[in-house]
């Protein structure tokens, strides 16, 4: 009776498709009632933290093929095959970016910015989402109080900047962590860049901050930042990276940044190192470190680098970590 | 140097958030320049299939008490200990519901239609949310051409009635498996119904359907029941239902209905029997076949009862399978 075979669910749905052209259920010159969109639904995605209303705001997702030495201790192949197992698209890697915007009721915090709209042109919209899925959200640039940043990478900080180079928060005061200031804005430091990459990274915080540097405040760990937010010490990624807690009444969230960089690669395997760290070796202890308290205290855990909506629990699997996306909630 | 901690972590932020009231961040009487929106973001997601673009529509998600049968053939213990594995609400368990919505360039099929608006009242806007949905994604539900249902429960259902009894798809064909309507549309059946779940899905079918059995078409399995989707046969959670593959194109996607619930319980326990089958035996049957061959052919696998988007890839674990979600598309 029941003869679900190999077959009848694929071989005859490869005919269907063959012969879609002479399809007997397409009528020829049919128009469907609604065009096509052609463009994916807005990114953005409300959760509560106590009395706070938090907003996961997705910057995009850029797909790029996998350099040879995207994780640096291991054999390309090593990576080629958790990207294959993640169901990336074929020979590429998949990095998705996600600020988090939080409303406290007396302030509005954006906590990273994206990439900006000019960074990454090629990718055709697939990044600098930030600003468009704001507006989706029915956040008006101009009313964001404060922009904090995690570090100073350009796919968390050149949001600062709108398309032709004016703020993109005319109203906002940025916050930068004091170590990663000192590290990227040091001469020394820029001189002594060791590759290409370091070099663009250096050149890229002069160029984004140029001319406002008397907009930023330098910030410390371990401190209230921001109403609810306390910043807290996650360096290796790079020498001032930072990870926050957000806190209102019983409730509380870890934000991340980029304790790892994609999860699928990182947390689950927390000792390879991201091509993007500039001490792996600390990078890999602060992970270590930070996924074993959310594990032991089932925090939960935002990723700037996880998949949109970017929220999930990591639980401990032997040497390893896994993540539990949270299920979609459709109210708040 | 780095101090990263438990206690700086966690008892920190609770601190922080015992002794909100006085934040040194917090200006009293100060007002963030947008208000908390207090509402989801639009829950819709595009993907393409061939030329055709098809739109996971999020009917919402409902979250009640763990019923004592929820799993028919386990201690409820265990069943409980997999909701709470999967962060599921204490003591609750969470089903999501998602119809799609496929745009062929010449015709639009609604695939199944979700709760309808006052099924389950008390969960206050938590599922009902198709309709809603649909408008957020520009889709009238005028232009629709085709309903189409992979069987008659209600969660699939009943979204044909708008909230004041009227058609909520007025100029579109309803297409109903033949064997899921000789079934339910029984009164030889009705009166034989062992319990009261039963009985209400009886009496469920004939309130809804009640003046509208001419729009009504039965299909059969194996067909191509609207164009590039045809109707596979998957019987066992009813003995008319069926799922799709649509196929356009070099490219398919299974849409597996209720092959399992949700995935965290029965995808994950295939062997697992939920409450609402009516032959619990042959849905586990067809359970593993279809998983078995959705793994092997690597085949994307849409689920109504996948958290939203509800997109992703089944893989063969040792007796069991998991679920790999699909990363979030910014563009499509």
């Amino acid at each position: 009776m029941i003869e679900l075979n190999r077959r009848q669910l694929f071989a005859g749905a490869a005919t269907v498709a063959a012969a879609a052209a002479i399809s007997q259920c397409e009528i020829p010159g049919a128009e469907a009632g609604v065009a096509p969109a052609g463009a994916q639904a807005p990114g953005f995605y409300r959760y509560k933290v106590g009395a706070y209303e938090c907003t996961s705001i997705n910057d995009g997702a850029r797909s790029f093929p996998m350099p040879d030495n995207f994780v640096t201790n291991v054999p390309k192949a090593e990576a080629t095959a958790a990207a294959e197992a993640a169901y990336m698209p074929q020979g590429m890697v998949t990095v998705p970016f996600n600020p988090q915007l939080i409303n406290t009721g007396s302030k509005l915090i954006l906590i990273d910015c994206g990439n900006g709209i000019a960074t990454y042109e090629p990718t055709k919209g697939a990044v600098g989402r930030t600003l468009m899925n704001l507006q989706a959200a029915g956040v008006d640039p101009k009313s964001i109080d404060i922009v904090l940043m995690s570090h100073l990478h350009p796919d968390h900080t050149n949001g600062i900047r709108a398309a032709d180079g004016s703020m993109a928060f005319p109203n906002a005061e940025i916050m930068v962590p004091a170590k990663d200031w000192a590290f990227w804005m040091s001469d020394e430091n820029a001189a002594k860049a060791p590759n290409d990459m370091m070099k663009n990274y250096f050149a890229n915080v002069r160029k984004i901050y140029a001319g406002i540097e008397s907009k930023v405040t330098k910030y410390d760990w371990d401190k209230e930042v921001a109403p609810g937010i306390t910043s807290i010490a996650t360096p290796g990624h790079t020498p001032g990276h930072t990870s926050f807690v957000v806190a209102s009444g019983n409730s509380k969230v870890l934000l991340q940044a980029d304790v790892t960089n994609i999860p699928e690669f990182f947390l689950r395997n927390p000792d390879w190192h991201v091509v993007y760290d500039t001490e792996p070796d600390l990078a890999q202890q602060t992970r270590h470190k930070f996924y074993d308290m959310a594990a032991a205290e089932k925090a939960t855990v935002v990723g700037f680098h996880f998949t949109f909506p970017s929220i999930g629990h990591v639980e401990k699997d032997g040497a390893k970590y896994r993540l539990i996306p949270s299920a979609w909630n459709p109210t708040i």
